[in-house]
């Protein structure tokens, strides 16, 4: 069953198996005509795409998919090519990859021609659940990390549990903690289902990781097709993500991959929202088993004056305060607005899976 | 007198004589810092729009401001710098200078933390008749101009006649072709008036200059408010840009400036707008007349072997022509969607100012 769910700004979202196969049908180009662009761990994904597109690629290119390349320089390789290949307005880019390629080619996507459409084939299911959804694109800078960009969502993203062959281990349970995120923030039914059957998705099995997928990327363009720029509901989705960064950061973004950093941030938002939002220990404990039985994950730096710094440095910061998302119940989140450095710093501390 | 233009998007065309003292009442920032960024040659402007703006910098950069610079490095060493001034959100550029700064300034606000305010106060003609309205922003690529880059409107731009101090002869006389083009395509009367003051104009005298550059912003800001993105209406502004591109490009976009190409364009879309669109000879002689008293302009390379390709390169090319913009007489223009290449090559041949 291929389900189709609205993302708003003319965006949708296909998911279901065998559409990989079946490309053509779904993704979309005003000329028809198409700019492949993968990374070397997505090239099985691609093979199928380009088979799906055959005598409609203008451009088929490889790119890196490391988060030390998320710069600049790459997409302006990737607008290189693409003028190189004669793009035109009406042409359409594929991005096949993981949260790095599709930031990458969706930002060459909004700048090339001052704009031209593009679609996203993740191939993770961090970039499932999460990255591939919502419009924004960006890179990192030596200040910091997405701080140039663009919102320009992509027409078309093409879900198909195929994609994810050949991902590593780590990889593929890193990214279902954005997945399981999305149901604990607005969808407690979403939530109720993906832990009964994690054990299934664990294996990979097909029909609870559509439905637990399909589930976040609803709750995500829910979100996103009422507010694509980030104001207030939008916040919701960033649940774990105060501590994560910080966390992140300070393992350099190579100790702790981003879906793990958000687990533990979520530990650590679990402690606070204990105390302040009125969650209850039942849940609380719900959210880390799942956590846990994602895991192991490596340990996060905890160290208050080693973290501190990055905590500073977040976009959320006020002189009362860091905000963050707190979780009220599952499947209920809120934001609070000031909430005082010790607190996060100690939550960190404390943070734990089990 | 100051005049307010809409250009839609929330931005505002202000324009008269002294704004560039009383800067700080017609800026806008939502967070009422600004980062300002000038060249070198709009130092004197930008020293004016500084002592406005006191105790609300957070950056004060100077830049180039040859085409040649006009690259993606140069938007990132401005992202850069206001990523290390800690930008927000909120914030605000000022870019004072001309049309290669406004690119450069308004794309890296465009795509610093995916989009914040920017104002343009423009110090050529070129920039305060065109360049600085309608929200296209962007560099070059090695494989041609303005191929990356963004829609994105400044909130504001100020145009202030003293801010035009220290511009070179060559570059206020080349910059006054975009505004009469303005007049030619769009606006009789102003056509006439502009005709009358030509003198006035060319002596830099201040209210007829006025007249002419609100009259010309007018134009640009009525077809950009109702259609940003190019289409219909927007291409109209294209007046002489067929053949004036192609002169440009062959002469290593040294031999000419951008407004003395888009002269002899505009001196070879006359011949074919008398056969084709019904142009009579007498308004003819009149663009012709105005083009002549604002130069002389070097001449331009003719050779259709040379300009043939350039011609071939353009977007508006297709298989039964090159559309290009006609006039059908002063104040009157028309979109011609595929003129066989050899009546441009021979209309390039011919063009002639007087």
């Amino acid at each position: 069953m291929t389900q189709r769910i609205e993302a708003g700004s003319g965006s949708a979202v296909w998911i279901g198996a065998g559409l990989l196969g079946r490309a053509r049908e779904y993704l979309a180009s005003p000329s028809g005509r198409y700019l492949l662009v993968f990374s070397a761990g997505a090239a099985s994904a691609a093979a199928r795409i380009r088979a799906s597109l055959a005598g409609r690629l203008t451009l088929d290119l490889s790119v890196g998919d490391r988060e030390e390349e998320k710069r600049l320089g790459a997409v302006e390789r990737i607008a290189d090519a693409a003028l190189e290949a004669d793009v035109r307005r009406d042409d359409a880019f594929v991005a096949v990859g993981g949260g790095v390629v599709s930031d990458i080619v969706g930002f060459a996507a909004a700048i090339v021609l001052r704009g031209v459409a593009w679609n996203a084939v993740p191939t993770t299911t961090g970039a499932m659940a999460d990255a591939a959804i919502g419009g924004k694109t960006g890179v990192d800078t030596k200040a910091g990390k997405n701080l140039i960009g663009s919102f320009h969502p992509p027409r078309c993203v093409l879900i198909d549990p195929a994609a994810l062959d050949g991902l590593p281990e780590r990889d593929y349970r890193a990214g279902l903690v954005e997945a399981y995120k999305a149901a604990w923030t607005a969808d407690r039914n979403l939530a109720d289902r993906g832990e009964k059957s994690l054990s299934a998705i664990l294996e990979r099995r097909e029909e609870p990781l559509l439905d637990l997928l399909g589930g976040a990327a609803g709750v995500k363009a829910a979100i996103v097709s009422e507010d694509l720029r980030e104001s207030d509901r939008r916040r919701l989705l960033n649940f774990g993500h105060t501590l994560g960064h910080a966390f992140e950061a300070a393992g350099g973004y190579r100790e702790l991959k981003h879906g793990e950093a958000v687990a533990w941030g979520i530990a650590g938002a679990l402690e606070i929202s204990a105390r302040r939002a009125g969650l209850t220990r039942e849940d609380a404990s719900r959210v880390r088993a799942t956590l846990s039985a994602l895991g192991p994950f490596p340990e996060p730096v905890r160290d208050a004056s080693v973290l501190a710094p990055y905590l500073a440095r977040d976009k959320k910061k006020t002189v009362r305060g860091v905000a963050g998302v707190l979780l009220e119940s599952i499947g209920r989140a809120r934001i609070e607005e000031s909430i005082p450095e010790r607190e996060w710093l100690d939550a960190a501390q404390f943070a734990r899976l089990s």
